[in-house]
């Protein structure tokens, strides 16, 4: 299977903010940005991998930054380090100001996504290659979310998560 | 007013064929599309006039290929001209194989964008400068689709369409 | 086949304008106005046909009035002309002031849809007999329109189109 | 204020069943039905008093038979009697069937909606005529159901509704 | 087939009222709330039957007090009555100051369900015994609703609706 | 300020799985439970403080289930710890057997809410109380996640997240 760089599968999707998908304040729901980032995750997962894709998990996300209704928000989605049959995706939320056009960092995201074959069971993906330093810096700190969440899961020891624990010394 | 090029406006929104967008058939429905489109377009307007903007007409759109539920569809508009308050915005909409990654062209469609001000009256907009090849023969095909629609809407006399005129001599 | 007049497929389909329907200014999204005119033309295309009916294309729509959150909208949509399997629909848009009731035109659109079998491929339809004056109108310029649909996708040479040839000389 | 008849407030919507609004046997949900109905009620209520209307009440609906994905449906609504500041809306619910065109009465059901001013409080509406024989019918029997529903709701002894009471001896 | 009790079916629907289904004067729409309660009772009813459900009927629904958009609103269901095949599902609506956190009763209304099995005829569901006071208050209530019920549809005779008689003597 | 109980804030949210909200696969889109978790938890979130409050994030949640079309999901969610004024909500997340009437726990996740002012400033919240067992677990767990999203987040020194550090020892 041939390696493929985050550009291959990444993904953009700019779309308004409408008001169907706004709270009470007006301003974009956090369970609707949760899930348009899901729906450009998903893509980014497929490019990378052409399987079908199902969420596995979502990283910490925080918001920090509300998104008002009317809004031009940019989702931008790349796979930033494949596993056997799990593929972490890395996404990067910008609004921009539609006077100046100036673009702002809204949040950041990082869902991971399984290939799966006809019958549901995981299949084997591609490895990645990043090739920017920011590629490289997430390529490299994807190992340690992977320990840390098997950690939360209880599927790994504290004390086996070698890169993880290092921070903690 | 500082002119600008058609990649400065250009929008890229790709997203999967979702199941509440879809027909009988299990397509996604001519109508989710022109609305999908009318989306992307409104983005492109407002990033070259950097004002609001309200569709003004959409020019012919021919449907040629059913695009089935699940799939990636990417719909890329960019400005193609510019007039004193109204732009023209070309759209393209490819579909993607999940297996191949080839892409497919599905659609192309023509809008018509005005920008306003508060009071929704209309205000002047950049011109746009071609850059590609391509860019440069949409922008020369535009004034004759200008003049068509004008001609259309009996606000030029057909004799008067010195452009459009031309080709049917 | 029995030839069908207009009004055997007419199509009134009234209906608000829906929070979820509307744009940052509060009005009817260009958008969601195409896809509502898309279903009621597929509705007349329908009963016109008696068969399974797709879009092909929409013909250049103009969106000259904002239609606010809240109006009672009605959408009217008729069989303008039948080809060999592809039918014209002509569809009129109006709103309803709510204290005084009088109607005002607000658009008008033209989409055109192709009867098919269960395999997708295109069927007979039975000829349209226009009535009213209005209607005769409409059905004479449909070949005008279908014309300058042909030439405009590449399909006629614009000197061969003689009924559209005529109105530039 | 000018009496009115129930024609001057019949409302039409036609419409397609859309794969957003169907239960898990890909009919159309009981509940999705009822709102469609609703909003058609409530422009017929509006038509008549020109005032905002807001639901009251909804009458016993049956729901008969299964309306599947993608069938037409037409409901028609119009005011079959005006009290004070009430109106009841009687809504007829039909499909038809795509081949031979035949319409089925699906379901009907029955509305009360109440004009009010910008405060909120009910104003006078205008009387109802009733012109044909179902009509009048409807507009008969409009009494006995406003008697039932001051008794359901402990507003009216039952000794008291005098029509109601007579069709049980 | 075992009896079961009210608080085996159960069902409580919280949520938010979002800005896709509030009414032009900000408030929920009436037809959203009768989709909502129609989603709560099926569950109830599917509960108690351990079978495909579909909604057979709505009795009469009072809509008392305006809910405004970004409320809580509490939908609690549970089966009031069963009868062969058809259960009698009461549902009460709840909607809570945000300040105090006092609950106000918004609504009540009645559905019934049929049981069916995959080919859609009826099956039987189990007897339903009520435990508490107001549940034996409208466990008896429900048999002179289902006289009511087959009165107004004209399959049992005024004179035979004998506990539905009485109250008019 | 009065503490609180998690039982004076628990929040349940029974609702079905809607066509609308289904992936290619005809399973619940995780983007969709991410959407509706966040409004049982923004309820829970209110609940508890009295306040509005809006989504600061996230935490890892896994999708270790497929939640097919049809089904009747469970979300209940209620606050796990106050801090001064943000509110960590825990969500669990279950499916039930139509047939059997079983419970599966689907998933679990856990959000971060900030109460804020009618300015969006931070404003304190009551203290929680854990009483049951898992509660107090929970309580317990809830000092470790908010230290290592601290460090996370880069506003911690890993070395000084005291009670995350002794898990790696």
């Amino acid at each position: 299977m041939k390696a493929k760089t985050p550009s291959e599968s990444r993904t953009t999707l700019t779309d308004l903010v409408l008001p169907s998908e706004t709270n009470p304040l007006n301003n974009l729901f956090g369970g609707e940005l949760l899930a348009r980032m899901d729906r450009a995750a998903s893509i980014a997962a497929r490019r990378h991998s052409r399987r079908v894709t199902v969420t596995a998990s979502v990283n910490h996300v925080a918001f920090n930054r509300a998104i008002p209704l009317g809004s031009v928000v940019t989702v931008e989605a790349a796979v930033s380090r494949a596993f056997k049959s799990s593929m972490e995706i890395y996404i990067d939320v910008w609004t921009e100001d539609r006077e100046s056009g100036i673009k702002t960092k809204a949040n950041e995201a990082i869902y991971t996504f399984v290939a799966v074959d006809e019958t549901g069971r995981p299949v084997e993906v591609p490895e990645l290659i990043p090739e920017t330093e920011l590629e490289k810096q997430r390529f490299e700190a994807a190992l340690r979310r992977k320990q840390l969440s098997l950690v939360l899961a209880g599927k790994m020891k504290p004390q086996e998560a070698t890169e993880l624990k290092a921070i903690f010394q």
